[in-house]
């Protein structure tokens, strides 16, 4: 089947021509809007020899109405608030296509291109904290297809504000943008997560406090995935997991702590392409009975 | 479909004769061992004039193996340790039989009997905390059918110890073997946590912060449960909410801080006969791959 995955980051966004499970060819630029995808797309089909796709799959970053196809309001993605994603490449390239959040698609990406474990979660461990759910080779997608919210568990009820308006959530204590406040209000500088990382590695007490917290309450959402859907994996995608080396044996022995048996977790071998190869793969996942066409 | 469910409680065992989805009689008595289950069973097929079953389901609040259908060992349920549950049923009745936890059981009541979402989790908030997770009308049973653990997600790092090892689990503090606990730690009493439910109504100061504890934590689990699995309904059974009057707004209030949306709570309408009928309809729900017969 020819199939194309269009992957839209926050700042990169990467499109890619699939035969069935094998990538023929992709491209990769700066997340602009749908104008470039639409090129984007055109050129690898012309590459690759075909008269068109019979399917598209497009993952993002944001919140979306699936069932219509259009992404909500986001401020990661100006370029892309109310964009009618499905409606319009249906209109360019006359094929069904398909949207869905990209953290679900890099769990689909993992279940048919990675690990290909029937029961597993996905995290993306970056500047957010993110995540998709697989339970018996099926995607867990939620009423909405909203569901795999890992980085908005409350972990810590008094715990630092969130972005999402709550507090302790996750993602507020783990993510990169997490690490970096906590450095901004303790150690009064600027610094990214990958140099907070580095100082606590060069023995920094503050930096090592804060980087050690991030790493526990990673740890301890993993558990609480753990016991909650008994998976035969937890797979770990994203920036800070650059320096697993480092940070992994923290988050394992909170998670080792805070969990019965022992929480299998591994790193993506499918690196930055995670989210691209679930989204070619999404029109075989995503739920029939939420398609219009 | 002549289906026979067996509910083996911690005190009482439970075993229904259904047509398909009707019950047509049913019996309950103390729990003893597998002797009496099949007495009762004998007695039920004579009663509604059958020569035998077509399949038998039965959950125990134990751990087991689901595959085999062996129950492990278990403290609540001394009679059981270790029997061959399917091999059993199936020598004296003839028919394929199956076990599974009782609170995915209940999980598995409320799908086919009681509000029939697709998507749900369902929580049994009694002695212990148990639960059974259902997405997109399937269970989700985790590898080996241990999914669910909704009572062992640790959401105090620091918090008191928990029967199954670990520190500060929901169960350890919103269940009522964990409130009865905290009573006798700090009113130096041994209340059951309907007496110390009743001491907080009536204006204690110690055994309403033991209360409201227990009800935050209830509410932070239900939170979590929300944003990771973006169910229709959180559905609560167990002898807790027979307080829900005065338990279900703390419940509430904390859960509707700590996660995005209205997460709806709802009490099961089956009452104590949830994981009799879960239990019935489990040979229609039990993972194809995992059966032996």
């Amino acid at each position: 089947m020819k199939l194309i995955g269009v992957d839209i980051g926050g700042t990169r966004t990467r499109v890619g021509a699939f035969a069935g499970e094998a990538l023929l060819a992709r491209q990769a630029f700066p997340t602009q809007g749908i104008e470039e995808v639409v090129k984007a797309i055109r050129a690898l089909i012309a590459k690759v020899g075909w008269e068109g796709p019979e399917a598209i799959g497009v993952g993002a970053p944001a919140p979306m109405d699936m069932r219509a196809g259009v992404i909500l309001g986001c401020p990661n993605l100006p370029h892309w608030r109310g964009v009618e994603v499905v409606k319009e490449l249906k209109g360019e390239f006359g094929c069904p296509v398909y949207l869905a959040n990209d953290a679900t698609c890099a769990a689909i990406g993992e279940l048919v291109f990675g690990y290909r474990s029937r029961d597993f979660v996905y995290i993306t461990w970056s500047t957010g904290v993110g995540g998709g759910i697989v339970s018996g080779g099926r995607v867990v997608w939620g009423i909405t297809g909203q569901a795999g919210e890992v980085g908005h568990m409350v972990l810590r009820p008094d715990g630092p504000p969130c972005r999402c308006g709550k507090r302790g959530c996750l993602e507020a204590i783990a993510s990169g943008t997490g690490i970096a406040r906590a450095a901004r209000e303790r150690l009064g500088e600027e610094l990214s997560a990958a140099e907070v990382v580095t100082r606590a590695r060069d023995g920094d007490e503050v930096a090592l406090e804060i980087v050690d917290e991030a790493c526990s309450t990673l740890g301890q959402g993993i558990a609480i995935l753990w016991e909650l859907l008994e998976p035969e994996l937890i797979v770990l995608g994203g920036g800070l997991t650059g320096s697993w080396d480092y940070l992994g044996p923290k988050v394992l022995a909170s998670a080792q702590v805070m969990a019965r048996g022992n929480p299998q977790v591994v790193l993506t071998k499918l690196g930055d392409d995670v989210g691209l190869y679930g989204a070619a793969a999404l029109p075989h996942h995503f739920p029939k009975e939420w398609t219009s066409s």
